[in-house]
C-alpha cells in the first residue's frame, strides 16, 4: 500500500524563512493568521489528508464511480464520509469571504492544504477544488441574489460545484459552443445542449450541485464574443434556500477513463434547465475565467502533488529493496545485497524528483502568496506587480508542474522495476491520475501558447521584465557569495538563454506568428526552468544563512537543500540550451510539410 | 476505433535504398530472398497484423486474460484463433534454421513483421516473440536431443516458450535467485521454487508450453556464478513427441497491471517439475542471454511500434478535428474552424514522432541486417564487426526506443485533449501498453549501465571507436554537400559531445565508478540522438539521390525526408550538449546525501 506523509517542515521552511509570510500581516485575514496558528492548520489538514484520504485513494481507483439506472452518481465507499468531515472541519471557507460564512484566512494556506489533499487523493480532492473554484467566479461575478443564494451553502460545502466549458466538439475553441440560452422573462434562462468531461458533474456528496454553464443567448453573436455564463443548479432552491425542485440537468453518462476513477466525470445533459445570469450578457468567458484561473493554479498543485507522493514511495522502496552492489563496494555487507538507494541512477531519479517538489512548493506558494496580495493589498502598485506575477506564472505552474509531475510519476515507478507496472504497489495510479492534469484546464500546449501569445507581451512586457529584474538583480548581489556564487553561473545562464529566447520572438514572431507557436513549449518549460533556479538559489541563499545561525534541529535539511540545489544546477538547468536552439531554429521545419504527407 | 497501417513503403526504402540489403546476397538464406519476395513476405505480414491482430487490440486490453479456477487461462476472445492463423501462415519459423522446420529467411525481415505486429497488438505479439527468444536460446545452447524434441514443435507453433527468471526478492540481481533444480540420476531434474512476472506463463493458444527456467543445481556455487538453463514443459513430452504427462509447473496466479492485458503475465509455481539441463552446469546466465539479447531487440522494437501506431492516430485526428484558427490566418475558412494540424505546436508533436519513428525503424532494420550477418556470415572479421554493433546497439535500442516510444504516445494522447484520456479514443492503451517495454528485459536504467559499464570498454572500446569512425568519416565525405552538408554541422556536433563524455568516463570513471553510473542514462541518450542523426544523414542522402534521378512516386516521400531530418538535426540534436553538461558534472550531487536524509 502507498504511504504519504505532508511536508509540513519544507512547507512552513518556504512560507516563513524563504517568502517571509510574516512581512504580509498588513494584509486583510494574514494578522489572525499569526504563524502559529498557520502551522496548527497545516498540522491539522495534514492529519487529515494522511489519516481520511489517504487511505481512500486505491479504492477510489479500484472501485471508482458508478451511475445508476435513475441518473444518480455514487461515489467509491468511504468518499461521502471523508467528505463529511472535511466540511465539519470547515475546510471549503478557510480562506473564503467572511460575508459569506468563511474564515477569510490566507488563500497561500489554503493552497497548502490543496497540496497535501492531492497529493492524498487526488479523485477525492477535485469535488472541494471545483467547488471552491465556483465560489471564486461566484464572488467576482455574480450579483447580490445569487451570491446570498449560493456562496453560504458552498462556503460550508453544503452544496458542491462544477466548471462546464467542454462539448464534444469544442474543448480549446469554446467560440464553437453550441449550448444555448433562452430567456425566460423573468430573469431566468432555459439552458439546453450537452457538456462533456464535467469533473464532479453528478454524486452522493452534496445535497446540490451547482454548475456553472457557458451557453449562447440565443442571437447573440457568434464566436467567443457571444457567450455567457449561467449558474444552474442540480435542484432550483427553495425561498428557503432548501434544494427543491429538481432541475432540468442530468448525467447521462460516466466516462470510462484513464485515472482519476474515484472523481465522476459525467456527461451532463442540459435540458430546458433553469438559469441564471452570471455578470454580464456575452461576458461570460470573461468571468469564467476567474475560475480557470484558479482551477489552473489548482491543477498545477496536482502535478506537483503526484511527484511529492510518488517521490515519497520511491524512497522508501529504494531503501528497502535490495538488489545488486554499490559501485563502489558494498555498503550492506550483512545483506545478501545493497538497498537499491546506493546506485548513482537510483539517486539521479530522487534527486530529480527532490529538486522539482521543492522548487515546484517554492513557486506555486510564492505564487499563492502573490494571489492574496492581488485580491487583499490596498496598493495600487502591490497589487498590480502580484497581478503581472499571477498571470505571468499561472500557466507555467500548470503548463511545468504537470508535465514535470508526470514525468516524475513515471520515473518513479520506473525504479520499482516490474513491480511499478503491476496495481499491487499503486504506483500507475500516480501516473494515471498524474496523466489528466496535463491535459485539463487547457491542455499544456494552451498554456506554452497562452505564456507566449498572451502573457509575454502585455502591458509592454511589464510582467516578463519585472521577473527578469528580479532574477538578474539576485543573481548581481550573490554571485560572489561563498555559498550561492557557485550557482549563479547557471542561473544567469538559464536567465541570458531565456532573455535570448525572448528576445527572438520579438524579432521573429511579429512578422511569422508561428515561430511563437512553435517555440511556444520549449519556452515554457525554459521559463519553468529559470523560476525553479529562481526558486533554488533563494533556497539555497536562506538554507545557509539558518546554518550559519544554526538552526536549531534543521542542519540536516539545510545541508540537504544545498546538495539539491546544486544536483538542479548541474542536471536540470542546462535544459534551457537545448531550448534555446530549438526556438530560435523556427518554424520552418514544423510547418513545411503539406498536412497530406503526414 | 484506432487505426494501423503497416509501414511497408518506409520499410522498404530502409531495407534497399539505405541498408542495401541486396548486397547481402551472399548469405546463407538471403540469397533466397530477393527484394520481390522480401516484398511479398511484408505485404503479407502487414495484411494479417491490419486485418487480424490490430481489430483485437482493444478487446485484449478490456477483457484481458482469466485464470479459471482449474489454473488454465483464458486468453481474449479471438487470440486463440489469430494465433492458428499465425501457425498456418507459417510466420514463426520465418527466419528459422531449416533444419527444425524453419523457412532459414533473414531475421531481418523477422523483425520488419515484428514491428507490424507489435504495432498492431502488443500484447498479442509476446507470445510468438517469446517462442521465437526461446527457440533462439535452444538452438544455440541445447543438445540435439533437446533440440530435436522442442524446436520443430516450436517452429510449427504448436508449443510456446517463455522465459523464467525473476522471483519475488530479485528481478536485476539474479544472483540472489532461489528457485532449486535436485539431480533425479537420469539427466533430468526437479526444479523447485517461484517466479514472477511470466509473460506468456499460461495461455489456451497452444497445446504446450516450454519455460526456460533459471535455477541453482543444489550445492552450486552462490551469485551468478551458479545459475543453470533448464528446459521444463507444461506436459512432459510423449516418446512420439505429443504433450503427455502433466507437469510440476503452473500458474499460481495473473498478475494486475498497467496494461499490455491480453498477455498473460504469471506467477509460475515449480513444484518438483521434471526439466534437463540447457547447456552447461552453472552456466545458466550465458545461455539465456541469447534469448535476453534477443529479447532486448524485440522490446526495443515494441518501443518503436507503440509510437508508429500512436503517430498514426494522432495524424488522422490532428487532419480531422478543428479547433481554433492558424496564426498565420484561416487555412479552412469553409469551416467553423482549422483543423487543428494547422497548429505549429501540434506539428511539434507530429514531426518529433516522425523523426523518431523512421531513425528508430533505420537503426533497428540495420542491427537486424547485422545480426544476420552475425549470425550468418562466413568472413570471420564480418561476423566480428557485427556482433560489435550488435553488442553496442542492444542497450541503445532497448533503452532509447522505448522511452523514446513511451514519451511519444504520451505525446500523441496529448494531442487529443480530454479525448486522449477516456478510453473511447484508445489513446491511453498505446501509453499503459508502451510503458512495459521501458521496464521489462532489463530496466532502462540497467541498459544504460550495459552500454557504459560493459559495452564502452568491451575489446577495448573496439565497438565504439568503429561506430565513431563510421559516423566521422560519413560527416567528412558530406560536410560540403549542397543538401546533407547543412545537416553535418548538428551531427558532428553531437558526435563530438559523444565523445567527449566517452572521454570523460575514461578520465574520471576509472578512480570513481560511480561517475559511469551517474552519467550512464544521459549518456544512452546522448548515443541515441547521434545514433538517429546518423540515420537521418543517410537517408536524407539517399533522399536526395532519389529525387535527382527522380525516383517515380516518391517524390513527397523523399521531399518529406529531408524536412524530417531538418526537424531532428535543429529540434532533437541539440539535447547531446545538456546530456554532455550532465555527465561531465559527475556523481557527486546525486551521491552527497546520506540515505536517511531522503
Amino acid at each position: 500500500m502507498p504511504i504519504y506523509k505532508a511536508p509540513i517542515e519544507d512547507t512552513m521552511f518556504v512560507l516563513y524563512d524563504v517568502l517571509k509570510m510574516e512581512a504580509y500581516g498588513n494584509l486583510p485575514g494574514f494578522a489572525d493568521a499569526p504563524r502559529d496558528l498557520v502551522e496548527a492548520i497545516v498540522n491539522e489538514g495534514a492529519k487529515f489528508c494522511e489519516e481520511v484520504l489517504q487511505p481512500l485513494n486505491v479504492v477510489g481507483d479500484t472501485v471508482g464511480c458508478r451511475r445508476n439506472a435513475d441518473g444518480t452518481v455514487t461515489t467509491p465507499p468511504g468518499f461521502k464520509e471523508a467528505y463529511k468531515q472535511y466540511q465539519e472541519g470547515g475546510w471549503m471557507g478557510l480562506a473564503f469571504d467572511p460575508e459569506y460564512g468563511g474564515q477569510g484566512l490566507p488563500a497561500t494556506v489554503n493552497t497548502v492544504v490543496g497540496e497535501f489533499m492531492s497529493s492524498a487523493n487526488l479523485a477525492w480532492g477535485m469535488y472541494p477544488g471545483l467547488t471552491q473554484g465556483a465560489m471564486a467566479a461566484l464572488h467576482v461575478h455574480a450579483n447580490d441574489e445569487i451570491k446570498r443564494t449560493y456562496l453560504p451553502k458552498m462556503t460550508t460545502g453544503e452544496w458542491t460545484g462544477t466548471m462546464n466549458l467542454t462539448e464534444p466538439h469544442c474543448g480549446t475553441d469554446l467560440g464553437m459552443l453550441r449550448t444555448k440560452a433562452v430567456p425566460n422573462g423573468d430573469g431566468s434562462y432555459r439552458i439546453s445542449g450537452q457538456k462533456i468531461f464535467i469533473s464532479a458533474g453528478e454524486h452522493d456528496m452534496a445535497e446540490n450541485i451547482v454548475h456553472l454553464v457557458l451557453a449562447r443567448i440565443e442571437g447573440a453573436p457568434a464566436g467567443t464574443k457571444g457567450i455567457s455564463l449561467f449558474v444552474v443548479p442540480k435542484f432550483l432552491p427553495t425561498p428557503d434556500n432548501k434544494p427543491g425542485q429538481r432541475n432540468g440537468v442530468s448525467c447521462g453518462k460516466i466516462e470510462e477513463k484513464m485515472g482519476i476513477h474515484g472523481n465522476a466525470t459525467c456527461v451532463m445533459n442540459y435540458d430546458e434547465a433553469t438559469g441564471w445570469l452570471v455578470g454580464q450578457e456575452n461576458k461570460g468567458l470573461n468571468a469564467m475565467f476567474v475560475m480557470m484561473n484558479e482551477a489552473r493554479l489548482s491543477v498545477g498543485v496536482q502535478g506537483l502533488s503526484q511527484s511529492e507522493v510518488a517521490y515519497q514511495n520511491a524512497v522508501a522502496y529504494a531503501k528497502d529493496r535490495i538488489q545488486g552492489r554499490a559501485l563502489s563496494g558494498p555498503k550492506a555487507p550483512e545483506k545478501a545485497a545493497d538497498p537499491i538507494i546506493v546506485h548513482p541512477d537510483v539517486r539521479r531519479t530522487l534527486m530529480t524528483l527532490r529538486a522539482v517538489n521543492e522548487a515546484g512548493r517554492a513557486l506555486m506558494l510564492w505564487t499563492a502568496l502573490m494571489a492574496d496580495v492581488s485580491h487583499r493589498s490596498e496598493d495600487a502598485g502591490e497589487r498590480q506587480k502580484a497581478e503581472d506575477h499571477l498571470g505571468l506564472m499561472t500557466p507555467i505552474i500548470k503548463g511545468v508542474l504537470t508535465d514535470l509531475g508526470f514525468d516524475n510519476a513515471v520515473k518513479a515507478q520506473q525504479m520499482y522495476g516490474g513491480h511499478g507496472y503491476i496495481n499491487e504497489w499503486g504506483m500507475g495510479q500516480f501516473v494515471r491520475d498524474a496523466r489528466i492534469a496535463m491535459i485539463y484546464e487547457g491542455a499544456n500546449g494552451i498554456q506554452a501558447l497562452d505564456l507566449v501569445g498572451r502573457k509575454l507581451g502585455a502591458n509592454g512586457g511589464r510582467a516578463v521584465m519585472s521577473f527578469f529584474n528580479e532574477v538578474g538583480t539576485f543573481c548581481a548581489q550573490n554571485k560572489d557569495d561563498a555559498t550561492v556564487g557557485p550557482f549563479i553561473g547557471s542561473l544567469s545562464k538559464g536567465l541570458k538563454d531565456l532573455q535570448a529566447a525572448t528576445m527572438w520572438f520579438m524579432q521573429n514572431a511579429m512578422a511569422k506568428p508561428d515561430n511563437a507557436g512553435a517555440g511556444s513549449t520549449p519556452y515554457m518549460h525554459m521559463f519553468g526552468l529559470v523560476a525553479m533556479g529562481y526558486m533554488w538559489a533563494k533556497m539555497a541563499k536562506v538554507a545557509q544563512e539558518k546554518l550559519v545561525a544554526g538552526a536549531n534541529g534543521s542542519t540536516d535539511r539545510m545541508n540537504a537543500k544545498l546538495v539539491t540545489a546544486r544536483f538542479f544546477f548541474e542536471q536540470m538547468m542546462p535544459e534551457t540550451g537545448a531550448h534555446l536552439a530549438r526556438i530560435q531554429a523556427g518554424a520552418d521545419s514544423m510547418m513545411a510539410l503539406a498536412a497530406d504527407a503526414f
